[in-house]
């Protein structure tokens, strides 16, 4: 999915809502239990409750992985129901040196091998350069970088401070943005720190943003809209508990819906706000 | 497999050699294309061939999950071939916030949930502390956590330096030594700056150390044993290329074993050099 297309469905949806598909199998409604696949059962009923309100599904690649076989057997048939007017996203943070990324690359972006193919990946930067770029060689697919998480161990390493005073996030930013363009890179940016998202703005002023962290993480929408919106909107803002496991019970579908509309009805309020729609 | 057991392997064998499996479908030999799982099948051969020779063994899990739900079957069947005297390490570089970096350690530390229990697996520290210490809660299990690496561009964050001149490598370092021991803590050091070795053992002057980039990346045995070894060796060497395809053909294991012999017998002489065997 191109940068163009990604902001049509933002002004056609009136949303920048992605939906975290962390599925746990220990959480969803006991009656998938049943199911021959009961992960893939749910998501796909998340999917169909929720398409029409978001713009992007994040698969956490972990949540499969733990089930091994199995797991990717659930993640292919996931991302085999994700529509194709969604930005699909593998939220894998991997990173390695430059043939191996490219492995990785082939595992997330190319079917022919894989049997898959996101539009994008989320990446961890320590190994630097050849980490990434492979990434970055496959048209209409993006890289989505670590940059300032919303964990709590973020500040561990994210905000190294050089002489100049300088953080590390501000360093991956500048660096990073060498490497791509804001057609095929993006940046996590945790929600938690509302006025934070100045700063990374000053870095990345035309990048999307990856936003984790509003609702069960505590991040507000209307701080990070205030301060990390730009003219062609820039965020992606992800919502997951919220949403997934509103209800545990027979009504998670409905129960989905209802808080996906909340959050799209903010997001409208936003959009209309900045004059983007 | 805990310290104590790693050690005595290593006097057991003379050696601390790792063998790297990035088992690439184009590179094995063209007539185990005819198996019915040409990687499990290279991976078996090569493990026969050396595993007197070295004391663990690394699959590169981006090379098996390039090929989607096939490829972590073929991961797991090599799981199951691995001699339990040697350190198995699932090379992953994983890392994300906490309740997902739980989920990953499930993924390669519980047998009972992924099929899979390897000894350790390679993190990525970005996240910070909450991305490392889930998989610190396994016992006799390892976390080997990125500080310096030998790849091209290695030193784009790595060396990002404060106003003490405390590169980040050296942080990370410091920081994660709080969070485990020298019981279930190595730290990954490429090979190619012997000299290198001298600060990270200001550091960690106890903790084993994973060591890519001798061989085929230009890295000395020598140095890194030089600047690198400690009183109980500390040092698991990794070798791939070298090793596992050195020759294409027919005679690919014995050609294997040749050079696993090679480096061994380099490794003993160290050893002794040492006074540790």
């Amino acid at each position: 999915m191109t940068r163009t297309e990604l902001i049509q469905q933002i002004k056609r949806k009136k949303s920048f809502l992605c939906v975290g598909l962390d599925t746990d199998i220990n959480k969803i409604p006991q009656h998938l239990l049943a199911e021959e696949d009961p992960i893939y059962a749910f998501n796909k009923a998340i999917i169909e409750a929720t398409e029409d309100l978001c713009v992007a599904y994040k698969p956490n690649i972990a949540f499969y992985e733990s089930y091994g076989v199995k797991g990717w057997r659930s993640l292919q048939k996931t991302w085999e129901a994700l529509p194709k007017n969604c930005l699909s996203i593998a939220d894998a943070k991997r990173g390695d040196i430059g043939n191996t990324s490219r492995m990785y690359a082939k595992a997330f972006f190319d079917q022919s091998v894989s049997g898959m193919s996101f539009d994008s990946i989320t990446i961890a930067p320590y190994m630097g350069k050849d980490s990434v770029t492979p990434f970055l060689d496959f048209e209409s697919k993006w890289a989505i970088v670590l940059a300032l998480t919303s964990n709590e161990g973020s500040l561990d390493f994210q905000n190294f401070v050089n002489s100049s005073g300088k953080q590390l996030f501000e360093e991956v930013i500048d660096k990073v943005n060498n490497w791509g363009s804001i057609e095929n890179l993006m940046y996590v940016v945790g929600a938690t720190r509302g006025e934070g998202f100045t700063k990374i703005r000053e870095h990345a002023p035309d990048h999307f943003l990856l936003v984790p962290g509003v609702g069960a993480q505590g991040g507000s929408l209307q701080d990070v809209c205030k301060y990390g919106m730009n003219k062609d909107c820039g965020l992606l803002v992800n919502s997951t508990r919220g949403i997934i496991y509103a209800s545990n019970g027979s009504d998670f579908v409905e129960r989905a819906r209802e808080e996906a509309i909340k959050l799209q009805k903010e997001m409208e309020i936003e959009l209309e706000r900045a004059g983007i729609i």
